[in-house]
């Protein structure tokens, strides 16, 4: 296998030696049901209630509120799912939220609620200002993402949430953390969020594990029932290597944010790229430093993202969990130009990309971009 | 940690070397996230169609009919959410279902669907004879367990589907195969099922994984929604190291499967208490091999199951996802008496278990039981 230059970090990062560790301890020595009630069993146990308060205190919660899943999609349906406690409100959601969000809302719609999808401003975020005309005292549910998969811009949650239960206190508010958890500072009492979700291959940990923060006090209906597992919450079969490798990475991918400075990341693209090509880049400036979307004019993302692959470096070109679609919803929502948002590439970050790589990386689209505008003057 | 003789298999398998394979390339060289457009996550998406086609291989299915899960619960709830076609139809569901299964059919009955149970026979078994009673023309979905997690107790889910059919031809067939699949012949057109769910971490892949047959021509809304992933029925980045490793894994268990007899194991239990013991074996002669299920009059299953644990043998007390309620319901079914169910527990064996070890453990039973037996009198 090619040795490439990683830069799809949003879509999935690579494992952490800490995932790597508890995925071998615990499919290995310590393989038991946590279930079961022998002692080694007990300690698996352990292992995961000690995964919950680390997950937790990463979160501002309580281990009590910590709810694992298989993966952010599942913690989003289930959030839409089980978390509306009035079955005759509104729900209001961002124009820009991830598929799970977004699809949850449409079924939500399917089954007969109103549900109402608020524009975002054209540098992608939801302030308290474009949400307060969907909000009135019959809101039972709102969904805004904390940080874009696609542009990486940043929500303020808290004054959104403030804002919402002003006009309607019993609205329950959700939160996709995703690409913010680890990465920008998460309190979700600050936030004032009652359900959050979050994913542990964004932050290290193994694909096939999320979690969903679910408020205390909040009586959450289970989504999948069974065995009683997690409380009653999540019955099956704890994932326990997943879950206890999601803890540790967590924890990891946190200490490492805290000296990571994403903007010099991005900007050593954009100064390469500038007067090189006719492109914007989507989101606000001040974004989580760890996604960088831009787009070029008249040009098709995926040319751009082989071009990028034959010079070694592997870019996304939007959220992995839209390929399927051929238009970019999110980019759509905010406004961007045709002749710009078929040319969008999304780049993203880790602590763990040097800035020599950033700089060859920099250079290759730059290069890609020229050759492109070349072939088609041509 | 101590060196146990383990034979708790039915609640959890130890990691097979192929699922720890699967894990160590997935995680670390390979963990590029299958939806993604560039060349090496290609790849992995070319391995998890392989992993698709190995398991529908062994469970004589295409793959274009495996959607994969989280876990067994996970497919035992979409089943019932998502497999009832005529929604004003009855549900029938034998009453020596798992938990996943009990639950969501009564997750259905709250829902307001008519919910029959059927009550087995004394040996655990569901015949046709059995359920015939429940049938009618307006029978909308069946669920019959095909081997018992309590009690290894086989059901013939193919004439028990064929009955069905004959009274009501479009009642959906659903059957929880997972003490069945790679331990007895399982072959889905054979069984005449529509629906039927197998988890990974029985047949020695990890925990968090499972699937879903679903008969091709069955159109299956998805229970979880997103990204789109696995033809829209199951959003959510794939588990990639989990499937990979149970695909890789129920190849293993299954040929080895090939050379067990289980019976022969449990022979040796049975012989070695006879005599020394009041108990009865619960669950019919021809049962899978895999399960012994024991009841000593007048002792407790907790305590018995100490005693082995200090003896250095871990069994399990029935089923791992029902360890927080205190009786036993599917015992309770079969008639099983008090006096009898309170002293249960479930020995189930691997293919790597030795005579040795089950000799020691059987004789390990035999003094735990006979030291319970004299402090009752004394």
């Amino acid at each position: 296998m090619k040795n490439y230059i990683y830069l799809d970090n949003a879509a999935t990062t690579k494992a952490s030696s800490q995932a790597i560790a508890a995925l071998n301890r615990y499919s290995d020595a310590m393989y038991y049901n946590p279930s079961a009630s022998y002692a080694p069993a007990l300690e698996v146990k352990r292992a995961l209630s000690e995964a919950s308060q680390t997950l937790a205190s990463l979160l501002g919660a309580s281990k009590e509120e910590i709810i694992f899943t298989s993966c952010a999609t599942e913690s989003n349906n289930y959030a839409f799912e089980c978390g509306i406690k009035n079955k005759k409100g509104n729900v209001v959601v961002s124009a820009t939220e991830h598929a799970s969000v977004y699809e949850s809302a449409l079924r939500l719609k399917n089954k007969g609620f109103e549900v109402r999808f608020v524009a975002p401003n054209s540098d992608g975020t939801i302030t308290p200002q474009n949400i307060l005309p969907y909000i009135d005292s019959n809101t039972a549910f709102v969904s805004v993402i904390h940080c874009s998969n696609e542009t990486g811009a940043v929500n303020d949650i808290s004054a959104i949430s403030s804002t919402v239960k002003k006009i309607s206190p019993k609205a329950v508010i959700h939160s996709d953390g995703v690409q913010a958890f680890c990465k920008i500072p998460v309190n979700v009492s600050k936030l004032g969020v009652d359900l959050y979700s979050v994913s542990a291959h964004k932050v290290g940990g193994l694909k096939g594990v999320g979690a969903l923060y679910v408020k205390k006090g909040f009586n959450m209906q289970p989504f999948i029932v069974g065995g009683g597992q997690q409380n009653n919450r999540r019955s099956g079969t704890e994932n326990v290597c997943g879950i206890i490798g999601f803890a540790e990475s967590a924890k990891a991918c946190r200490k490492k944010a805290e000296n990571f400075n994403g903007k010099f990341f991005r900007d050593i693209f954009i100064e390469t790229l500038k007067g090189n090509a006719d492109f914007i880049v989507n989101g606000n400036k001040e974004n989580s430093g760890y996604i960088l979307s831009l787009s070029f004019r008249g040009l098709r993302g995926e040319i751009i993202s082989h071009l990028m692959e034959d010079r070694g470096v592997l870019i996304g070109l939007g959220s992995a969990c839209s390929t399927h679609i051929r238009t970019n919803r999110v980019l759509d929502a905010m406004g961007v130009e045709k002749a710009y948002s078929n040319g969008s590439v999304r780049i993203s970050f880790s602590p763990d990309n040097t800035e020599q790589e950033i700089r060859y990386a920099a250079n290759a689209l730059k290069e890609a971009v020229c050759e492109l505008n070349e072939k088609m003057k041509g």
